[in-house]
């Protein structure tokens, strides 16, 4: 099989450049990308596609990990922005959109997924950071996109008018998921469940960068981890604490006592586990018994048994903690992260087109040893009868993800999109009963 | 008003001494007072004393840190000590006695209290501990009367000998109570419970020592702290450390939890509180998770109040921390002391006969800051209508109370006999109407 | 002794009301009253006061709880509201004057001390509380004049304006300090030091409110709580807590290991002592190791050694905390109360001038049960030979102090001035050998 | 290769059951095998073997885990059993024994390993449990061979006997080590420093059971972890709780906030870690600051350098948690395992006389998942040039290792022994330069 496709890429790779900067100046983190969500609708409507938003690829009562303030907050900036106000109201709210290019013709549906998301980290301010002296470095103060999903945008986009512009030579239905909130797995499980997936055949989905070098491509990459995102909120009762201490009810100190406990979840038999508290917050006054306290923390597990322990021992300690000072304590999920298990044919169709899209070497495993949230869309496909797989697009960094050095190597997204192109094609020849030769 | 009792002082003290003397040589500890009781049941018998045993005078389902085989060893050696067999019989494995002399004639009923248990503490081996070196120290390694009811059980006699020597100028009846278990408070509510002091008009009671020296009587010390005592039992399941740590349900760290939150039970406004825990035993091997702990506490409080909200937080600590690591846990009160507050009226009543009695300074309050399982008799008697007392007797020391070193001032026995004579003696001429001047 | 001035007692009352108000729509937390300061320097010296700022009267070194970042942004927000900038330019970033009256002729030196700062705390925002339907509500959301400080400053001016007028019939030199950072104990200390007051023969402080009713002045109010306030500083190392957990080192863990154990800090034989920490704040992201941790706190204690006993555990913990999880810790000290204690002869003086000042009840002893940064002042005082005062005006509340429903009844600064007023004159007809009769 | 020796198998097998029973009877736990050493010793006297005893195989100052008083005891029961009053005067307090077979031919040294100690459990008292109706049950209540080391003995004694009667074929040097306190892993190391097996070509050792059935060799296990075993003596001060519980030093509060603490220590990112606090004991009384506390933990680590951050921890954590309660602690090492790895030469060697030894399934790899006290002795070999390996012989049993219902397969000694002396020969053989076919 080979790609037929003429396009003139040296002018692609300009125009995923200029993508790619135009996210990285105004980033958004998630469940909060209002202006990024507009400009790629903007060019998807352009492209003749059309659109899916809100609860047409979103299930609410499944959403994680969305703040209504900050969402609201965000929606104003993307309107300063210069967001689109009709798209705004489209979304009506919920961020991300999905794109269909319905050829008409029979033949399979085809999904590519993007995630769109910035993270909330300071970007550097060394004037040696390219994005910097480049002149496109994050306009929001403590968000910037340091995991690389302004590229997977401009990768999204650029796939997009490659199809747009083949579409005669297409069959069947091409499917792009613009995701939001896949920092924290928050939007994952709602998407999935929204059902827009359920009739895709075909599920591709990459990663730029993950200590992949630049020209290199990993095709199966191993160990997704199982995680779970959770906030706990302690509420007490204040009292002062110099003439009645014994009046109060201390939440910090209730907080304080469950991340020891946690902390000291044991050791799983039958592999590795994780746990941790990342922020604490709590009390009002130095001299007011604490009567409020908020934690973030997050369990992981290298399957969803081992997650599950460490997760129901972290319900057992919130209560436990709670009881114990006699306050109360609302335990409130902020994402989730199941596996992710490529499916094998894919893995050996993408290992036998890496090289005519580009890339100078390609590798089964490697370790990802992180979660994603792609697991739940992978789960989805594969269990409504699609195959799905997850790859990772080699990029050298200046820095590790979410590192405020980070940037990636612009170079690199070319060979996405003609990885992802010749995917597509590929299916369709599958299902046409051409045979795919992996080389 | 004068007593006028004539007898032999001298000879009194000696067999105070003896008394006492033989107590030493044979300490039995709470529950356990098998010998003393025998011994003492004894004396009684032989003075026309009728007798009360067991349920006479105890409440069993009220009686608190009893452990039967420690019962069982201690009958057995009491035994060997040369216990008086029928005795033990009476006793049907409950120590201690009650003795009544009724004169038959109209008159107050007036009851005195002794108790009689000896402490678990290693006695001084050295050569200049007068118990050892005058040849009565104690043949039970690791008991020993180290806190002077050695002595009280001697007054008890002393005061028995007096009371019916002198029977035919008596009025009522009069109640000798030689208590069991007084250390660690765990009789006291059994014997009240049992109605046997309903009918008590008259009620003393009084401890040698306490930081009092010799010569000096406190006739109303303040501040007798509340107190509950407790162990709790966690259960939880083993698991090989090495092999499947989470398996397990480990008790020595909900123990330890425990603990740690028993210390941070907050300080409260209304007063002074207290928490321990003395003693923890937990585990069986290095490489399993314990399965087993016991820990053993005390709360105390400036009033019942104080220390109510003590014991329910302990309660709560203990009940939340076992649920923290999945075990279970069982609250086992150990021992329990209530205030106790003195009747001004025989306060004023021992004032006026300390000097005849033998006292060169008296002294009003003083300041107690323990506990007292007394409390719980002095209440009974006082909800029943009738008056009570707790005193102090001074008696220079060798050592503080509960320290292997510790001795007493044997001359000190005999004022204390004659100070509870000569309240016997009052209390009568008040009821018969005669004035009791206070001096 | 009478007073003699003459003065329209409504023209003032209606005065120290405007004033008041004034003072309560623009509330300043401590350190950062820089538009109060302003106002009050402003009114002094249209009266006649020389002024003292800056170092003249804080010494620096020894300054307390004050954020460099929450002073500069309270100095835009003082300009913003119109605060004078030739002050500003005084104060130097120092809130707070202290105001000289020089009669020139021989007399005692008087001080009268009146604390300006507000509390963060957010007012109500309930119709029927009076600054909100009278329109003073506070115009700095999250901060409140909720103890009455307002009126203290208001008091301040009064009786300046007062003593100004009667100039002629004044002798010595009177010295009103308008103290910034009452609230958590901060200046006191630097004030002290600074040595303004070490020439002062008599001093003069109060509060309102306090629980003791209006109409009520008590003169010698006891138990001054010592105190210590106290940040917490931990930094540790990030790591991802995933990838490498071990890597990181924790310091929220190491904050919550020492609330825990702070909160365990063994009650002590000789009285009252308190522990708390009000607030913590920790870590920056949900999936990283956090590597800081700020908490705040304080003991306290019924005198110096209990305070310093409590103070010593903190330290220990908090080093021993940090030793335990490999991180380091900056222990700050915030604010410091010593305790204080009045002069009997001024609590005599105020007891004889009570009623003549308004007062219908005049009581000597009540409970104050907190800590007073004037302690400082008081001790300074003392120490240079000078005698010190704290008394309590009574004020109904409409709810407790620090608490967003907190009103005082504006009606009772009139009496508090005319009471320091007469203070301040018999003062001075003591030192002229007249002699004051203590009705 | 072939083994040519003719002997009386069933006599042989016979003689092995006998000889494990007896040691079943006498079961002695680390470092009290003074019986067992006695009677093995007697038994290697009289085949003509030399012996070693004390610090010819034992370096003294690296011993681990031994209790003075316990061996004390333990040497008196063993008298009172029987043991041979002259090899006790040998053994010097240091049970275990060496032997050695030289041939006074050129050939290699040749070592063989049997560990001999029982294990603190108390044997089923079930009528069912094999040893207790054929009259073979352990005599020391508490003490059981719930491990298989009896039969280990006896496959020593066995060994030793073929050896012994093979002399004349055979070259070179065996040493056969009865190694003492492998349970706790305890004696390996002084025995690895006292050099005695600095001259060994090839070692060999085995264990019974380990999951592995009757008749399964495993020539190759996997995963012997890395572990640390110790105790930590906390000494602080005691105090009445109740009257100055500020003047205490508590121990036991410092020994539960290491256990916390140590449960906490974080997982690695490099693989398998362990903690565990298997017991702890503290304090003497209810109402007294517990001034003492000992606890008994073992760290683990899948290879040297995640058990020894592990223990670096616990050591961190012993030192703040004594630092934070103003306690001091003792950390106490108690045992230790290094890893194992076995050299593939024997491996193959292993596999390649399996079958003719006896066994009818062999494997090569099987996780162990434990540790062993080999590690140090494997170690030393490996370190000194000569080549070690460590096997598992199937046993089917009736219970796992440690628990009070185990018991062994005796019918697979026999193979044991077989495979060994298989093994001497094959190593001879290839010494002497005749080909050794692994088939």
């Amino acid at each position: 099989m080979q790609s037929n496709i003429n396009f003139d890429e040296s002018a692609l790779a300009q125009r995923l450049m200029n993508h790619r900067r135009e996210f990285h100046r105004y980033p958004e983190a998630a469940w909060r990308e209002f202006f990024t969500t507009s400009r790629i609708a903007s060019h998807l409507q352009q492209m003749g596609y059309s659109l899916c938003f809100d609860e047409e690829i979103i299930k609410r009562d499944s959403v994680m990990g969305r703040d209504a303030d900050l969402v609201a907050k965000a929606q104003e900036r993307a309107i300063s922005w210069g967001a689109d106000l009709q798209f705004l109201a489209q979304m009506n709210g919920m961020t991300g959109v999905g794109a269909i290019l319905d050829t008409g013709r029979p033949g399979p549906v085809v999904a590519l997924r993007f995630d769109i998301d910035a993270v909330e980290v300071m970007e550097s301010q060394d004037d040696s950071h390219r994005p910097r002296f480049l002149g496109f470095a994050s306009l929001a103060p403590g968000v910037a996109h340091a995991c690389g999903h302004d590229a997977h945008a401009a990768i999204g986009l650029g796939i997009a008018e490659l199809l747009a512009q083949e579409q005669a030579n297409l069959t069947g239905k091409v499917k792009i998921l613009f995701q939001p909130a896949e920092e924290g797995c928050r939007a994952g499980k709602a998407i999935a469940e929204s059902g827009w997936l359920d009739d895709v055949d075909y599920f591709f989905a990459a990663h730029m960068g993950m200590n992949v070098p630049s020209g290199t491509l990993v095709c199966d990459p191993q160990h997704f981890l199982c995680s779970s995102k959770f906030d706990l909120h302690f509420s007490g009762k204040p009292a002062h604490a110099g003439i009645e201490p014994n009046a109060g009810q201390n939440a910090l100190a209730a907080a304080c006592t469950s991340v020891t406990q946690m902390l000291a979840i044991p050791r799983h038999r039958d592999g590795m586990t994780r746990i941790n508290v990342g922020q604490m917050h709590a009390g009002d006054g130095r001299n007011v018994i604490p009567a409020n306290a908020v934690l973030m923390g997050e369990t992981r597990g290298e399957n969803r048994e081992l997650n599950s322990f460490m997760y129901q021992q972290v319900e057992r300690i919130a209560k436990a903690s709670a009881d114990m000072h006699g306050v109360s304590v609302d335990i409130c999920p902020q994402g989730e992260a199941i596996g992710l298990a490529n499916d094998p044919e894919l893995v050996a169709l993408l290992e036998s087109i890496g090289e005519e899209s580009g890339f100078t070497q390609i590798f089964r495993e490697k370790d990802f040893g992180a979660s994603e949230d792609a697991g739940y869309l992978v789960d989805r496909v594969q269990a409504s009868g699609g195959k799905a797989i997850y790859c990772l697009v080699g990029s050298d960094l200046t820095a590790g993800h979410h590192n405020g050095d980070f940037d990636i190597d612009e170079s690199r997204m070319l060979p996405a999109v003609k990885l992802l192109f010749n995917a597509v094609k590929a299916t369709q020849a599958k299902y046409a009963g051409q045979e795919i030769i992996y080389s």
